[in-house]
């Protein structure tokens, strides 16, 4: 009556861990600014309800495996905005970005096979991996260079005679760092030298700031049979808990193959389907407006990061994240006191402490995310609570 | 650049691989009696749309990755009726009865570990034990034995040092077979004695019908720790679009390590959750209904199959399957025969041919599954056709 290897060799979430604190703290009256989690508080799209509002069949019955086919078409449709020509074929919706990810590691990877993640990574990529019996191989990058990683001598250090694929969160959770046309190129070169598949996930594709152009590794066409794509309508519409995804690829036989798992499955959610459909079809003034928003957030982030002593980040050029280095040993231990000991005017602040991002042991102890997720004038004072918190923890003798 | 080798050794559905036949045949005007699938006509009660249309949150936001909680206690409250106590931390909502597998499957086997299996089995079950790396040990049922499996010696044979769990689907699908309390605890006895968990897929629980007792394994005090059930509102409720299943154990360290793996996937669709909350709530008069439906449907179903001569099977006590011998050699080539040569004004039948529902090679050729999921004409009208189908296809000189 053993459990599995793979399950307990798995960490429990390090960005929840801390929630039972957070509610002790609450309990006792104190708001605390949680930058500590992908949650936008952007309003849904009236579309997606209305749209699920108008579903009149008797019977809800089982979807096709690979999903509503006028969802597909809205995707498709979408991507040509991207210069991308997909197929119905080529699509397969998922629930959530998750599950996409689950079923791709699980059709590429033996055990024991390896994946290229630039660390700090967006933390249930271990756990995706695991469930796959595969092996993150990291290239660790640096808040020095705004954890830059599509460079080809660093990548190449990476390569194994087990190494399978690389694994991209472009533009970057946890750090927002964001590629460029030359970055992909790169990436593009090294997975054809290795014989690579490169898994690219782009849920944040729009959110690409300073003029900054939105990409997808599906517009290179020389890498693409072996390109898979994850989408998922989350963040983009601000509809997480829909649980809506999709993997895209143009190769027949990875499809193919995905696809038995995916019948396994059944189907994905009708209703949230109807949903999505809607909100592929937004123009681009929803998200223009969304974009404009959090750029602001951002900026003021920054700004307030950077008044803080001894703090090492770039200004991030996408996605709703920011990891920086701080001036302090172990921000672990740091936030048990911000959600322990510290209060200003009985608030606080939480934010994601890096360490799980890492897989080399005791690297990212010194490092946290933040998520500008609330509003410009939230951020700025939850960064400030965040700046008071590390002088009182300092002046409590803690390095 | 390979796939996984665990995805390449999985099959095709067995039971979707003869739809483009069956496309092919509608598109010339034939009208097919569809038994092969396992969708139910029944009309999904309205109080899933009306809770799913009073949703008026802005932020359609992440839910808990266990689920919502007035679910659970729904699901609790709906568990009360069998004398089972169970707590909000016993119970983990699933995108369907197939994510639950899944997550069970990973979290209990080890590559190489073995599942016993009664088969004929739910063909989905061999992905997701190959999704883990794991191999399905069979126990042979007999058609002429009503496909009973509670047999101790039997069991007994299966058992190997790499033998994790028993797994079971009570009632059953493809077969119908239905446990008395002395089966299961024949069961209970047997995983005692070796060890083993207790899967319990106890999706068609409501589906038991000539006045048998609904029972769960969760019943089994002695046995608690090693009970792992799984549920589902497809078909109970004809909601089978909404993907709402759930996995529920009194074992807290397994609720512990699959809560590692769900926390990666982040959690179930909310709006899909907030309806089937309502379903749960439905009182047994609902239910009543559907199963003397059903009930009439089995009993029309059975009476002509035993008019075709040399069909063999006992009437099922449960699910809505019966799965038979046939007079023929090879039920596959029969379905090719009636979707591509077989007409009777124009109409013709589809069933799921039973050789991909066995592990052990060459069995299950002659035999079939149906599911009486069309109200009793069409059921009567669909197996006369099978018939007519049959005379026809020896007629032409198959065997």
């Amino acid at each position: 009556m053993k459990l599995s290897d793979r399950v307990q060799a798995m960490q429990n979430s390090p960005i929840r861990k801390f929630n039972p604190m957070a509610a002790e703290a609450k309990a006792t009256g104190t708001k605390i600014y949680h930058l500590n989690i992908g949650q936008p508080d952007i309003v849904t799209p009236s579309v997606f309800m209305e749209s699920i509002k108008g579903f009149d069949q008797k019977v809800l019955a089982y979807a096709e495996s690979p999903g509503l086919p006028e969802l597909q078409d809205s995707i498709i449709d979408y991507f040509k905005g991207f210069d991308m020509n997909l197929d119905r074929k080529d699509i397969l919706i998922t629930s959530g970005g998750s599950e996409a990810l689950t079923l791709v590691f699980l059709s590429l990877i033996n055990p024991g096979d390896e994946v290229i993640v630039a660390e700090p990574y967006y933390t249930n990529y271990l756990t995706f991996i695991q469930a796959a019996d595969g092996v993150i191989k990291p290239v660790t990058t640096y808040a020095e260079d705004g954890y830059k990683y599509a460079y080809m001598d660093r990548l190449e250090a990476a390569v194994t005679e087990k190494t399978k694929m690389i694994s991209i969160v472009n533009p970057g959770n946890p750090t927002g760092c964001i590629l460029s046309r030359e970055d992909m190129r790169v990436i593009c070169d090294f997975a054809k030298k290795h014989d690579l598949w490169i898994l690219a996930d782009e849920v944040y594709r729009e959110f690409a700031y300073d003029g900054r152009e939105m990409t997808s590794f599906g517009q290179y066409d020389d890498v693409a049979d072996r390109v898979i794509i994850i989408d998922s309508i989350s963040k983009r519409f601000s509809a997480c808990g829909a649980r809506i995804g999709c993997l895209i690829s143009k190769n027949a036989d990875l499809m193919a193959n995905v696809m038995k798992i995916a019948m396994g499955r059944l189907c994905c959610p009708t209703l949230e389907m109807v949903g999505a459909t809607a909100l592929y079809k937004l123009d681009d003034s929803f998200f223009n407006e969304v974009r404009a928003e959090y750029e602001k957030r951002r900026n003021v982030s920054y700004e307030a990061l950077k008044k803080i002593p001894g703090v090492v980040c770039e200004q991030p050029g996408g996605a709703f994240y920011i990891t920086c280095k701080m001036p302090v040993e172990n921000t672990e231990d740091l936030l048990v006191f911000l959600l322990k000991e510290f209060r200003e005017n009985n608030e606080t602040v939480m934010y994601a402490p890096a360490e799980g991002f890492y897989a080399t042991p005791g690297l990212g102890k010194n490092e946290l995310r933040i998520a500008y997720i609330l509003n410009a004038d939230d951020m700025a004072r939850g960064i400030e609570l965040l700046g008071k918190g590390i002088e009182a923890y300092k002046a409590a003798g803690h390095k």
